[in-house]
């Protein structure tokens, strides 16, 4: 996939118009143009979202937890360059999944500090993973999905990740039934927090409980805030957003 | 766990019976008595059961079925022995698992044969397997349910055996992608159909919609019967039932 | 109704291919088509199907329950002989109603040797009758539902059905209290199982829970089969099934 | 059934409180007692109710109407006279079911004049109907529903009100198919409004509509008076009210 | 807004019709037309409708509550001859929420004769104000909602009512928990019924309870009035009506 | 409500223990114990608390805003001292109320940093006022609600602060139609987000999206940590919180 220069004629055809290219050829660098001017993208660059995530798994300090994490990442670690965080929900562009993860580390890391009982490896091993098998789950380009893979409609994210967790443990000898192991595998399987949401069971940690809600929170906010971007200053009304209880948001003149 | 034979003088303590035991011993071949007589019991001896199981995982033709199949269930060959298939709901006796699982084996043969357009090594592998990790979600002793394991209420038998498929296909360096694979995983996953009855996925080839409903039949019908086997022959109604919509069953007098 | 043969000259009009008959008269035997040729149709010929539905009525054992039966079928001979079983939901097509309870039937007479408790004649007549007030609830041709009629939205096919039993009672001179006149009408209207997907009562005897089933499992396999077979061997899914949570179906490679 | 008249010793034994009766006769004329003293009853006479029910029946124009009525309300009039209306709901008292109907005909009456469109037979009929069957649902004595008969639970007061007007259009030889017929089975069918609160096909026609509502409104301000009346003057709270979304109601002081 | 009289000639342009005006005028008082022959109204004149509500709220024993309904009146007497009671779901059309408190009041006024426990003070009011704040809730003209004020969609007309009672209160020096304000302002918050209808709190006054059934069923019946009114005589079925659980209507030929 | 030192001799009463009292007298400074060690209490003091609140309103930098929370927190300053937030669901302790509104006020001001979209005024105002009307809905004692107020059940907490509004609204002659009295107004009626919730709106602007959330992220997590605090640190398993899906909670040994 690339960025290409058109040069061309306007014209109609059958009362529609249509481009007849005289010119093309590849962008240089010259040109001082990216992708992500052409589509729409997360506000920080993926390499610097990549980073902090790589980051964030250095500093988690129980090392079982942090291969384990290394492990799952690794295995998308290309498509978390630029793929988005869902089809239409929310996230919906280019290193949007990056995006999401990055703001919950950031959310988590303060509620790990305002309340010290919950563990904070799990906190950030949680975040981190509990989409990780998103990018296997859908097909897109350019930070749009335009389908989901086999195992993504027979099996679907938060399975395929379970599984991710149960690979990592026999290949790395891990016990399955450590702490660590099921400690993960139930902070992925639980974050939608109910069975018509998506996972089989419930949260049952207080860690669950905490990712669960850190997901929502950031989910929403950033629905709130593309949808506010998407409007005009001068509209006062939002197009309806579907995960907000499909309502339109007003802008407030304070 | 044995059974014993106690002699002993009934008393009255507190206004309550109470037995004195005088003389107990283990009990012997010549007592003619096993512990199916004196707990609820599949109304066929297990080590039966057993043997129609493992007859059918041998007739199952596709060598990388079969081996998943074995895998599962020698994970838990000794409790599937004795264990029940639900602390209350259903078949909840000693080999009720086994029993239910024998009695689907036989709606699924015949359904086969019905209609040849399902695959039958995917509706015999599916049925074993759908709930073969309720062993390890729960605790039991004669049958009787006491508790959950830690893994059985943060991970659920579904995602439990959805994981032994991964654990084998990495032990026997089966591709996770393969069509076995993915086919018994999604059979397990989606098994209960709804969200909100635990399934992450919703059935999506022809043998899941077949085994959610061979489960289903198998289930209620066995609720029936033993609703009605439990229920005086003088009686006209049982007791209500919860898994039949908290109703009590009619004996007619046809 | 009837086919006839056409030759004709394809031309186009307002840039829409149009058909100019030049000949046009009656199929004759020599042609060798049939009306099923040309629209979807039960795998089996009606003529079949009604034979076997009038063989099971004769093998019933309960006199009065047999008269019964007899009596609502003759009610609809005719219709049943081409009438779908619905208006889209599953069996719609040519026949499709016969074709239902054909099914049905075989796993009827498997269950009923599986399991003895069942009473035979009532999983019989349940069978037959369950949706048989359904080709007066509405009005079709050729298998195709083009409407309800006006009985069919006021009163529904369950409470007409219901009423037969009823009419028939009350002709035969049948107490309407007797177990087979009130066992029959619980089995109809019990076999949509709950409230607010129609059933005005829910199962209350192990017929009706065991109809209720046999019903779901023949119509969500056949909604499996049909989707598939109306799917090219190149595809890998079918179109969304609105019975199947309006999943598409999978074609496994195995 | 009859009341007796008791002449005794309050004695305490085992520290509970217990009467050694010294003298019993029935009750004479003299006593000047009746049954509705000493047990919940409508406020109005079960005579005089069931004199105002035959009063708007003889009122009915259509004489098929008419004498479907009468044939219905014949088949329980000698219960009619003191049934209650449901066992907890509302109107569960002596005479409750008649009291109802009288003050539904109340309303209806008044709705007849507001609003010429609607049929005021069908009105009338369907109110007189609309629990007709509840006496043989349900087994009752004094006004209190001690269990329910089997034909009420296998097919329910509002099959079995739809079946009589079958009998009775067999009996009078009128078609099934008359509007009559069907007009009223589908009041009674459609009264509950919901399939979840057991009605097989919802209101529609017009009066079908207008029954569910005077139902409602009648069932929910007699739970209202009733539930005030059984409770103090000096309570500004009645118990919680079970068909008034559990609520207790606040006796205001205006 | 006005009426004009207009004279042109229709002439197709590009295959559609086309008028083209040559004298416009407006209406005088001789061309013998009104508003309302040009659009959907209610089928009493506006000034008719709010005499009658004038005149109810003189009728009001209690200074206070009169003087609080008065208020919330004035608020919106303007709109109140010619807004319609909602968007589309019952009363669209001109004057469409007066006719609607009108033919209530009626209501109301005889079930307080026919139950005297009700206070019939309680009663007029809430009837009044139960959807007095749904003129600046919604946009509307010539009868038409085309869209909800900001105050509309942020606050909505429920509580918008409650806030009038407690602007009034204060501005009347009436103490806010006197019984006339917390009476009349759990009348407009429950008039909804549940929550999930939008009432934040659940009736719990006999007075509440009434108000939400009388709305419900005038309601309920104008739209099965106006439903039958729209359709043909020569059609038996009316288009499906939303608020009638999306049902058509059928009309009986009685 | 004062502590008192009692001294006295434990005796058997029926089997039961009883305390015969000898002396009795006001506790003293010299004691050293007050009434938080006594009763379940937020772990910071009440008046530490209160001082955040205060300070967190005086740094609202628009002075309308600052107004309006200042007047409705005067109105419960007493009781914001030591109320509970609610009876039993989350925060049930002396203070719980001011605890969850200061640690709500923690995440908003870190999530206004995070996220520069959001108002933090509104946020703060949002936080400050979503449940300010509680100590007026429930009556409580040492942090124990024992029932709550005929206002608290008639028009209950949200319509309450509300009305709050429109009422400093009208003493300081701030227009109604402000975006800060509808932007707060708005806060308020929608912080349960959905109607069967208790919200009669839904959140519709970014603020309102915040707080829903902010809000149940605090209480869960409040609820799980209590939860937790509450269980021996030799209990694996917490007893179910209602709160939490009537989950038990898992201590994880990590």
């Amino acid at each position: 996939m690339t960025l290409v220069k058109v040069q061309g004629i306007v014209q109609l055809y059958r009362e529609k118009p249509q481009v007849k290219i005289t010119r093309i050829r590849n962008v240089s660098n010259e040109d001082g143009v990216s992708l992500t001017d052409f589509i729409r993208a997360a506000p920080i660059g993926s390499a610097e979202l990549l980073e902090v995530i790589y980051r964030v798994i250095e500093s988690i300090s129980d090392p079982v937890i942090r291969d384990i994490v290394s492990f799952c990442v690794d295995k998308v670690s290309e498509k978390l360059a630029h793929y988005p965080a869902a089809k239409m929900h929310h996230h919906a562009y280019f290193a949007g999944l990056a995006y999401h993860i990055v703001r919950m580390l950031e959310i988590g890391e303060f509620l790990c500090k305002q309340r010290a009982f919950l563990k904070e490896d799990m906190i950030k091993a949680g975040i981190i993973l509990h989409d990780i098998a998103k990018p296997e789950e859908m097909i897109a380009q350019l930070g749009v999905v335009t389908d989901y893979s086999v195992q993504g409609k027979l099996i679907g994210h938060i399975a395929m990740a379970a599984g991710w967790i149960t690979e990592v443990a026999l290949r790395l000898e891990l016990p399955l039934d450590s702490q660590q192991v099921i400690g993960l595998q139930h902070l992925i399987l639980s974050h939608h927090n109910l069975g018509e949401w998506g996972s089989p069971v419930q949260p049952q940690t207080a860690e669950a409980v905490a990712l669960h809600h850190i997901d929502a929170l950031d989910a929403k906010l950033q629905m709130a805030e593309d949808a506010l971007n998407a409007t005009s200053d001068k509209e006062l009304w939002t197009q309806p957003v579907r995960g907000l209880e499909n309502k339109a948001l007003y802008r407030m003149s304070l």
